[in-house]
């Protein structure tokens, strides 16, 4: 039996726990001899809990043991858990986690290290949830050059914008169900202001183009300020709102960003709802693929990163490689990104035209604003255009 | 540089040659060396085209050069494809394919002589084109026990049920586009009867289980019987009709089957038009997952293949053990399967309610007939049943 440690026995990490105990005679075939957990790390104790007895508070114990040799990090943020997973990887341990801030922030040098220790860090489970996003760019689709990777990579938003969209609720209402129903947290900064969306789209970019990008130069919009008139505006559309993370290779660099879009139903994540996530990805070769599953929860999360640990367990003796330089990758400048608009003002028609020209106009019956589409134009030009108008909303239209 | 043969250079075999040069320089860095071809196998010459000076007559010339480590099988139909590719792996040489037909008949058979000749034996392309279905199973769903996989595999089929469904056309008249426009071939048998989805739910399930399955083991219904008229009904119950190819874990073992469904707005695959593939997995720890993508066409179909030449490219040096034992696996009976069904007859109400009881009634504006929905039940007391009305057609509802 291969031995292993869990490190943060919350949700995912025992998660993992379980997904090891129900699947053991799967994972014992795929893997030969099967992985059994030896310790947990927590600073709580579970008294009562058959972990009970593998619980230890001191992470040295597990980084000292030389019989572990796949430790999981599923504790979140970036510290303590970069000085645990370091340590893990120094002491020839091979690690994967669950945490997207820690990829983000530390994945080029923790790939690095790795490398240098002839272990392998993994993380399928930082993006996506259960989706196998990672392991289909980095060993499926290597055919192929990707020209495009857009998600809808936060279940909480997704869930939210789903409500929004079906019920006409407004935004703190949905916010307020998505917290009673355990999808969203106290404070639910990071996935209403699209942080965590940002912080995947870098690690995905960063995979595709084998460089750190830098998850602070990409620029952000939460869906905080979408309210249940633009939901209503969408509808006379026929199109839907999702907080969308986008990466497409342009001549000017990597485009990258986070924020709202509007929808057609020709578009593969359209019918994207609830708390699922999706990837959507252009090959230059393969076309238009997407991906489909639990983008969170205990059990799928968990499933992500038990896969890990059999894929350790099937390359135990040395380093997969992984092009993830720390050289940073400059991005696209917002400002020369293109995208057609959607604008809600209390400006009447004669300076709407002036400024965008013959555009679309949307009525969606609410008085007093007018609702119009623009086509196509650098974020840079729209700013100044829609500075001299008093705007209610802005959306960009997706495809 | 990595040697590299061609055996057919129809659709699929140019299109490898194709993508080995549009993505050259992302193949070499991921391969370390690159890939070369050597040689392409074809019964044609192609004079004036760049492909000539590799084209040789003799499989042997290939087989019997050590310098060729990578050969791709890109002819189609069992034999002479059998006898090459057999011959390829016993001279040594690792060889990838899209041929469904070869790999539904004769898969556990060049898995293990591949395992024998320590090389590997791939065919990503075999099933969902694009789409990296087999490396999901593989190597992406390892923690899970997989109790469903149900796939839209078939693009000439599902670009005729699109069709069908937006244009109330009736399927002669699709048919006929569907060759119009390539998609369907001149006999187009082995697609519109679900034989080619019949061989690919085989493949997809041998996977899953690790075992043969026969794909004569399987019960096939093509669309030839779906009508213009059993689009109407289903339009007026808010389905579609999509030919599915259906393999659920059960305990009488696996419930395998390819016919078409009406599916509701709530199903994954309910979104999947025209000439795209999907497939459906749903994992025991996992949930619902789906993969989206170009299940045929050239460039696509080639992308998995040339997918596989990498991943062979960086397992040069031995086999990847794959579970595919040559012991055949019975499948659940057809008769106990459980279904419900939608009904269409010119009998009368009182002998549909003799038979099934409180159904739900469906009215599409069509006369001298009656819709309704029968509640779950087997396939044989189905039988039973319908044996005693008079049957204008019978579609099965997915969920």
């Amino acid at each position: 039996m291969i031995k292993a440690a869990v490190m943060g026995y919350g949700t995912i990490g025992s998660g993992v726990a379980e997904v090891l105990d129900i699947n053991r005679t799967g994972i014992k075939e795929r893997t030969g001899e099967g992985i059994e957990l030896k310790y947990v790390l927590d600073i709580r104790d579970f008294p009562g809990d058959a972990i009970q007895e593998k619980i230890v508070h001191d992470y040295t114990v597990i980084a000292n043991d030389p019989e572990v040799r796949i430790v999981v990090e599923t504790m979140g943020g970036v510290e303590p858990a970069y000085t645990f997973v370091k340590a893990m990887l120094e002491a020839g341990k091979h690690v994967t986690t669950s945490n997207k801030a820690l990829v983000a922030e530390k994945g080029a040098e923790l790939i690095a290290l790795a490398r240098e220790k002839n272990v392998n860090f993994m993380f399928e489970a930082s993006v996506g949830g259960g989706i196998p996003v990672i392991r289909t760019i980095l060993n499926a689709l290597t055919a192929d050059e990707i020209e495009e990777i857009t998600g809808i990579l936060n279940g909480t938003t997704n869930y939210m914008m789903t409500r929004m969209s079906n019920d006409g609720s407004e935004f703190a209402e949905v916010l307020k169900d998505a917290q009673e129903k355990g999808y969203a947290e106290k404070d639910p900064t990071a996935d209403i202001e699209g942080y965590d969306a940002c912080r995947k789209i870098a690690i995905l970019t960063s995979l595709v183009c084998g460089q750190q990008v830098d998850f602070h130069d990409i620029h952000t919009e939460g869906i905080t300020k979408v309210s249940a008139a633009d939901m209503k505006y969408a509808a006379q559309m026929r199109r839907v709102i999702k907080l969308l993370a986008s990466s497409k290779k342009t001549e000017e660099g990597y485009a990258v960003l986070v924020a709202p879009f509007l929808l057609s139903k020709e578009h593969p994540l359209y019918n994207v709802n609830d708390v699922f996530n999706a990837v959507f990805v252009h090959g230059n070769v393969l076309g238009d693929a997407m991906f489909y599953g639990s983008g969170a929860g205990k059990l799928p999360t968990a499933s992500a990163v038990v896969a890990d640990m059999v894929d350790i367990a099937r390359h135990m003796d040395g380093n997969i490689p992984m092009e993830w330089k720390a050289e940073k990758r400059t991005l696209a400048e917002f400002g020369k990104m293109k995208h057609a608009f959607f604008v809600r003002t209390v400006s009447d028609k004669s300076a709407v035209q002036r400024l965008f020209g013959e555009v679309e106009y949307v009525d969606a019956g609410i008085e007093g604003e007018i609702g119009f589409l623009t086509s196509a134009m650098t974020e840079e030009a729209f700013a100044i255009k829609a500075s001299e108008l008093t705007v209610r909303s802005v959306i960009r239209i997706g495809r």
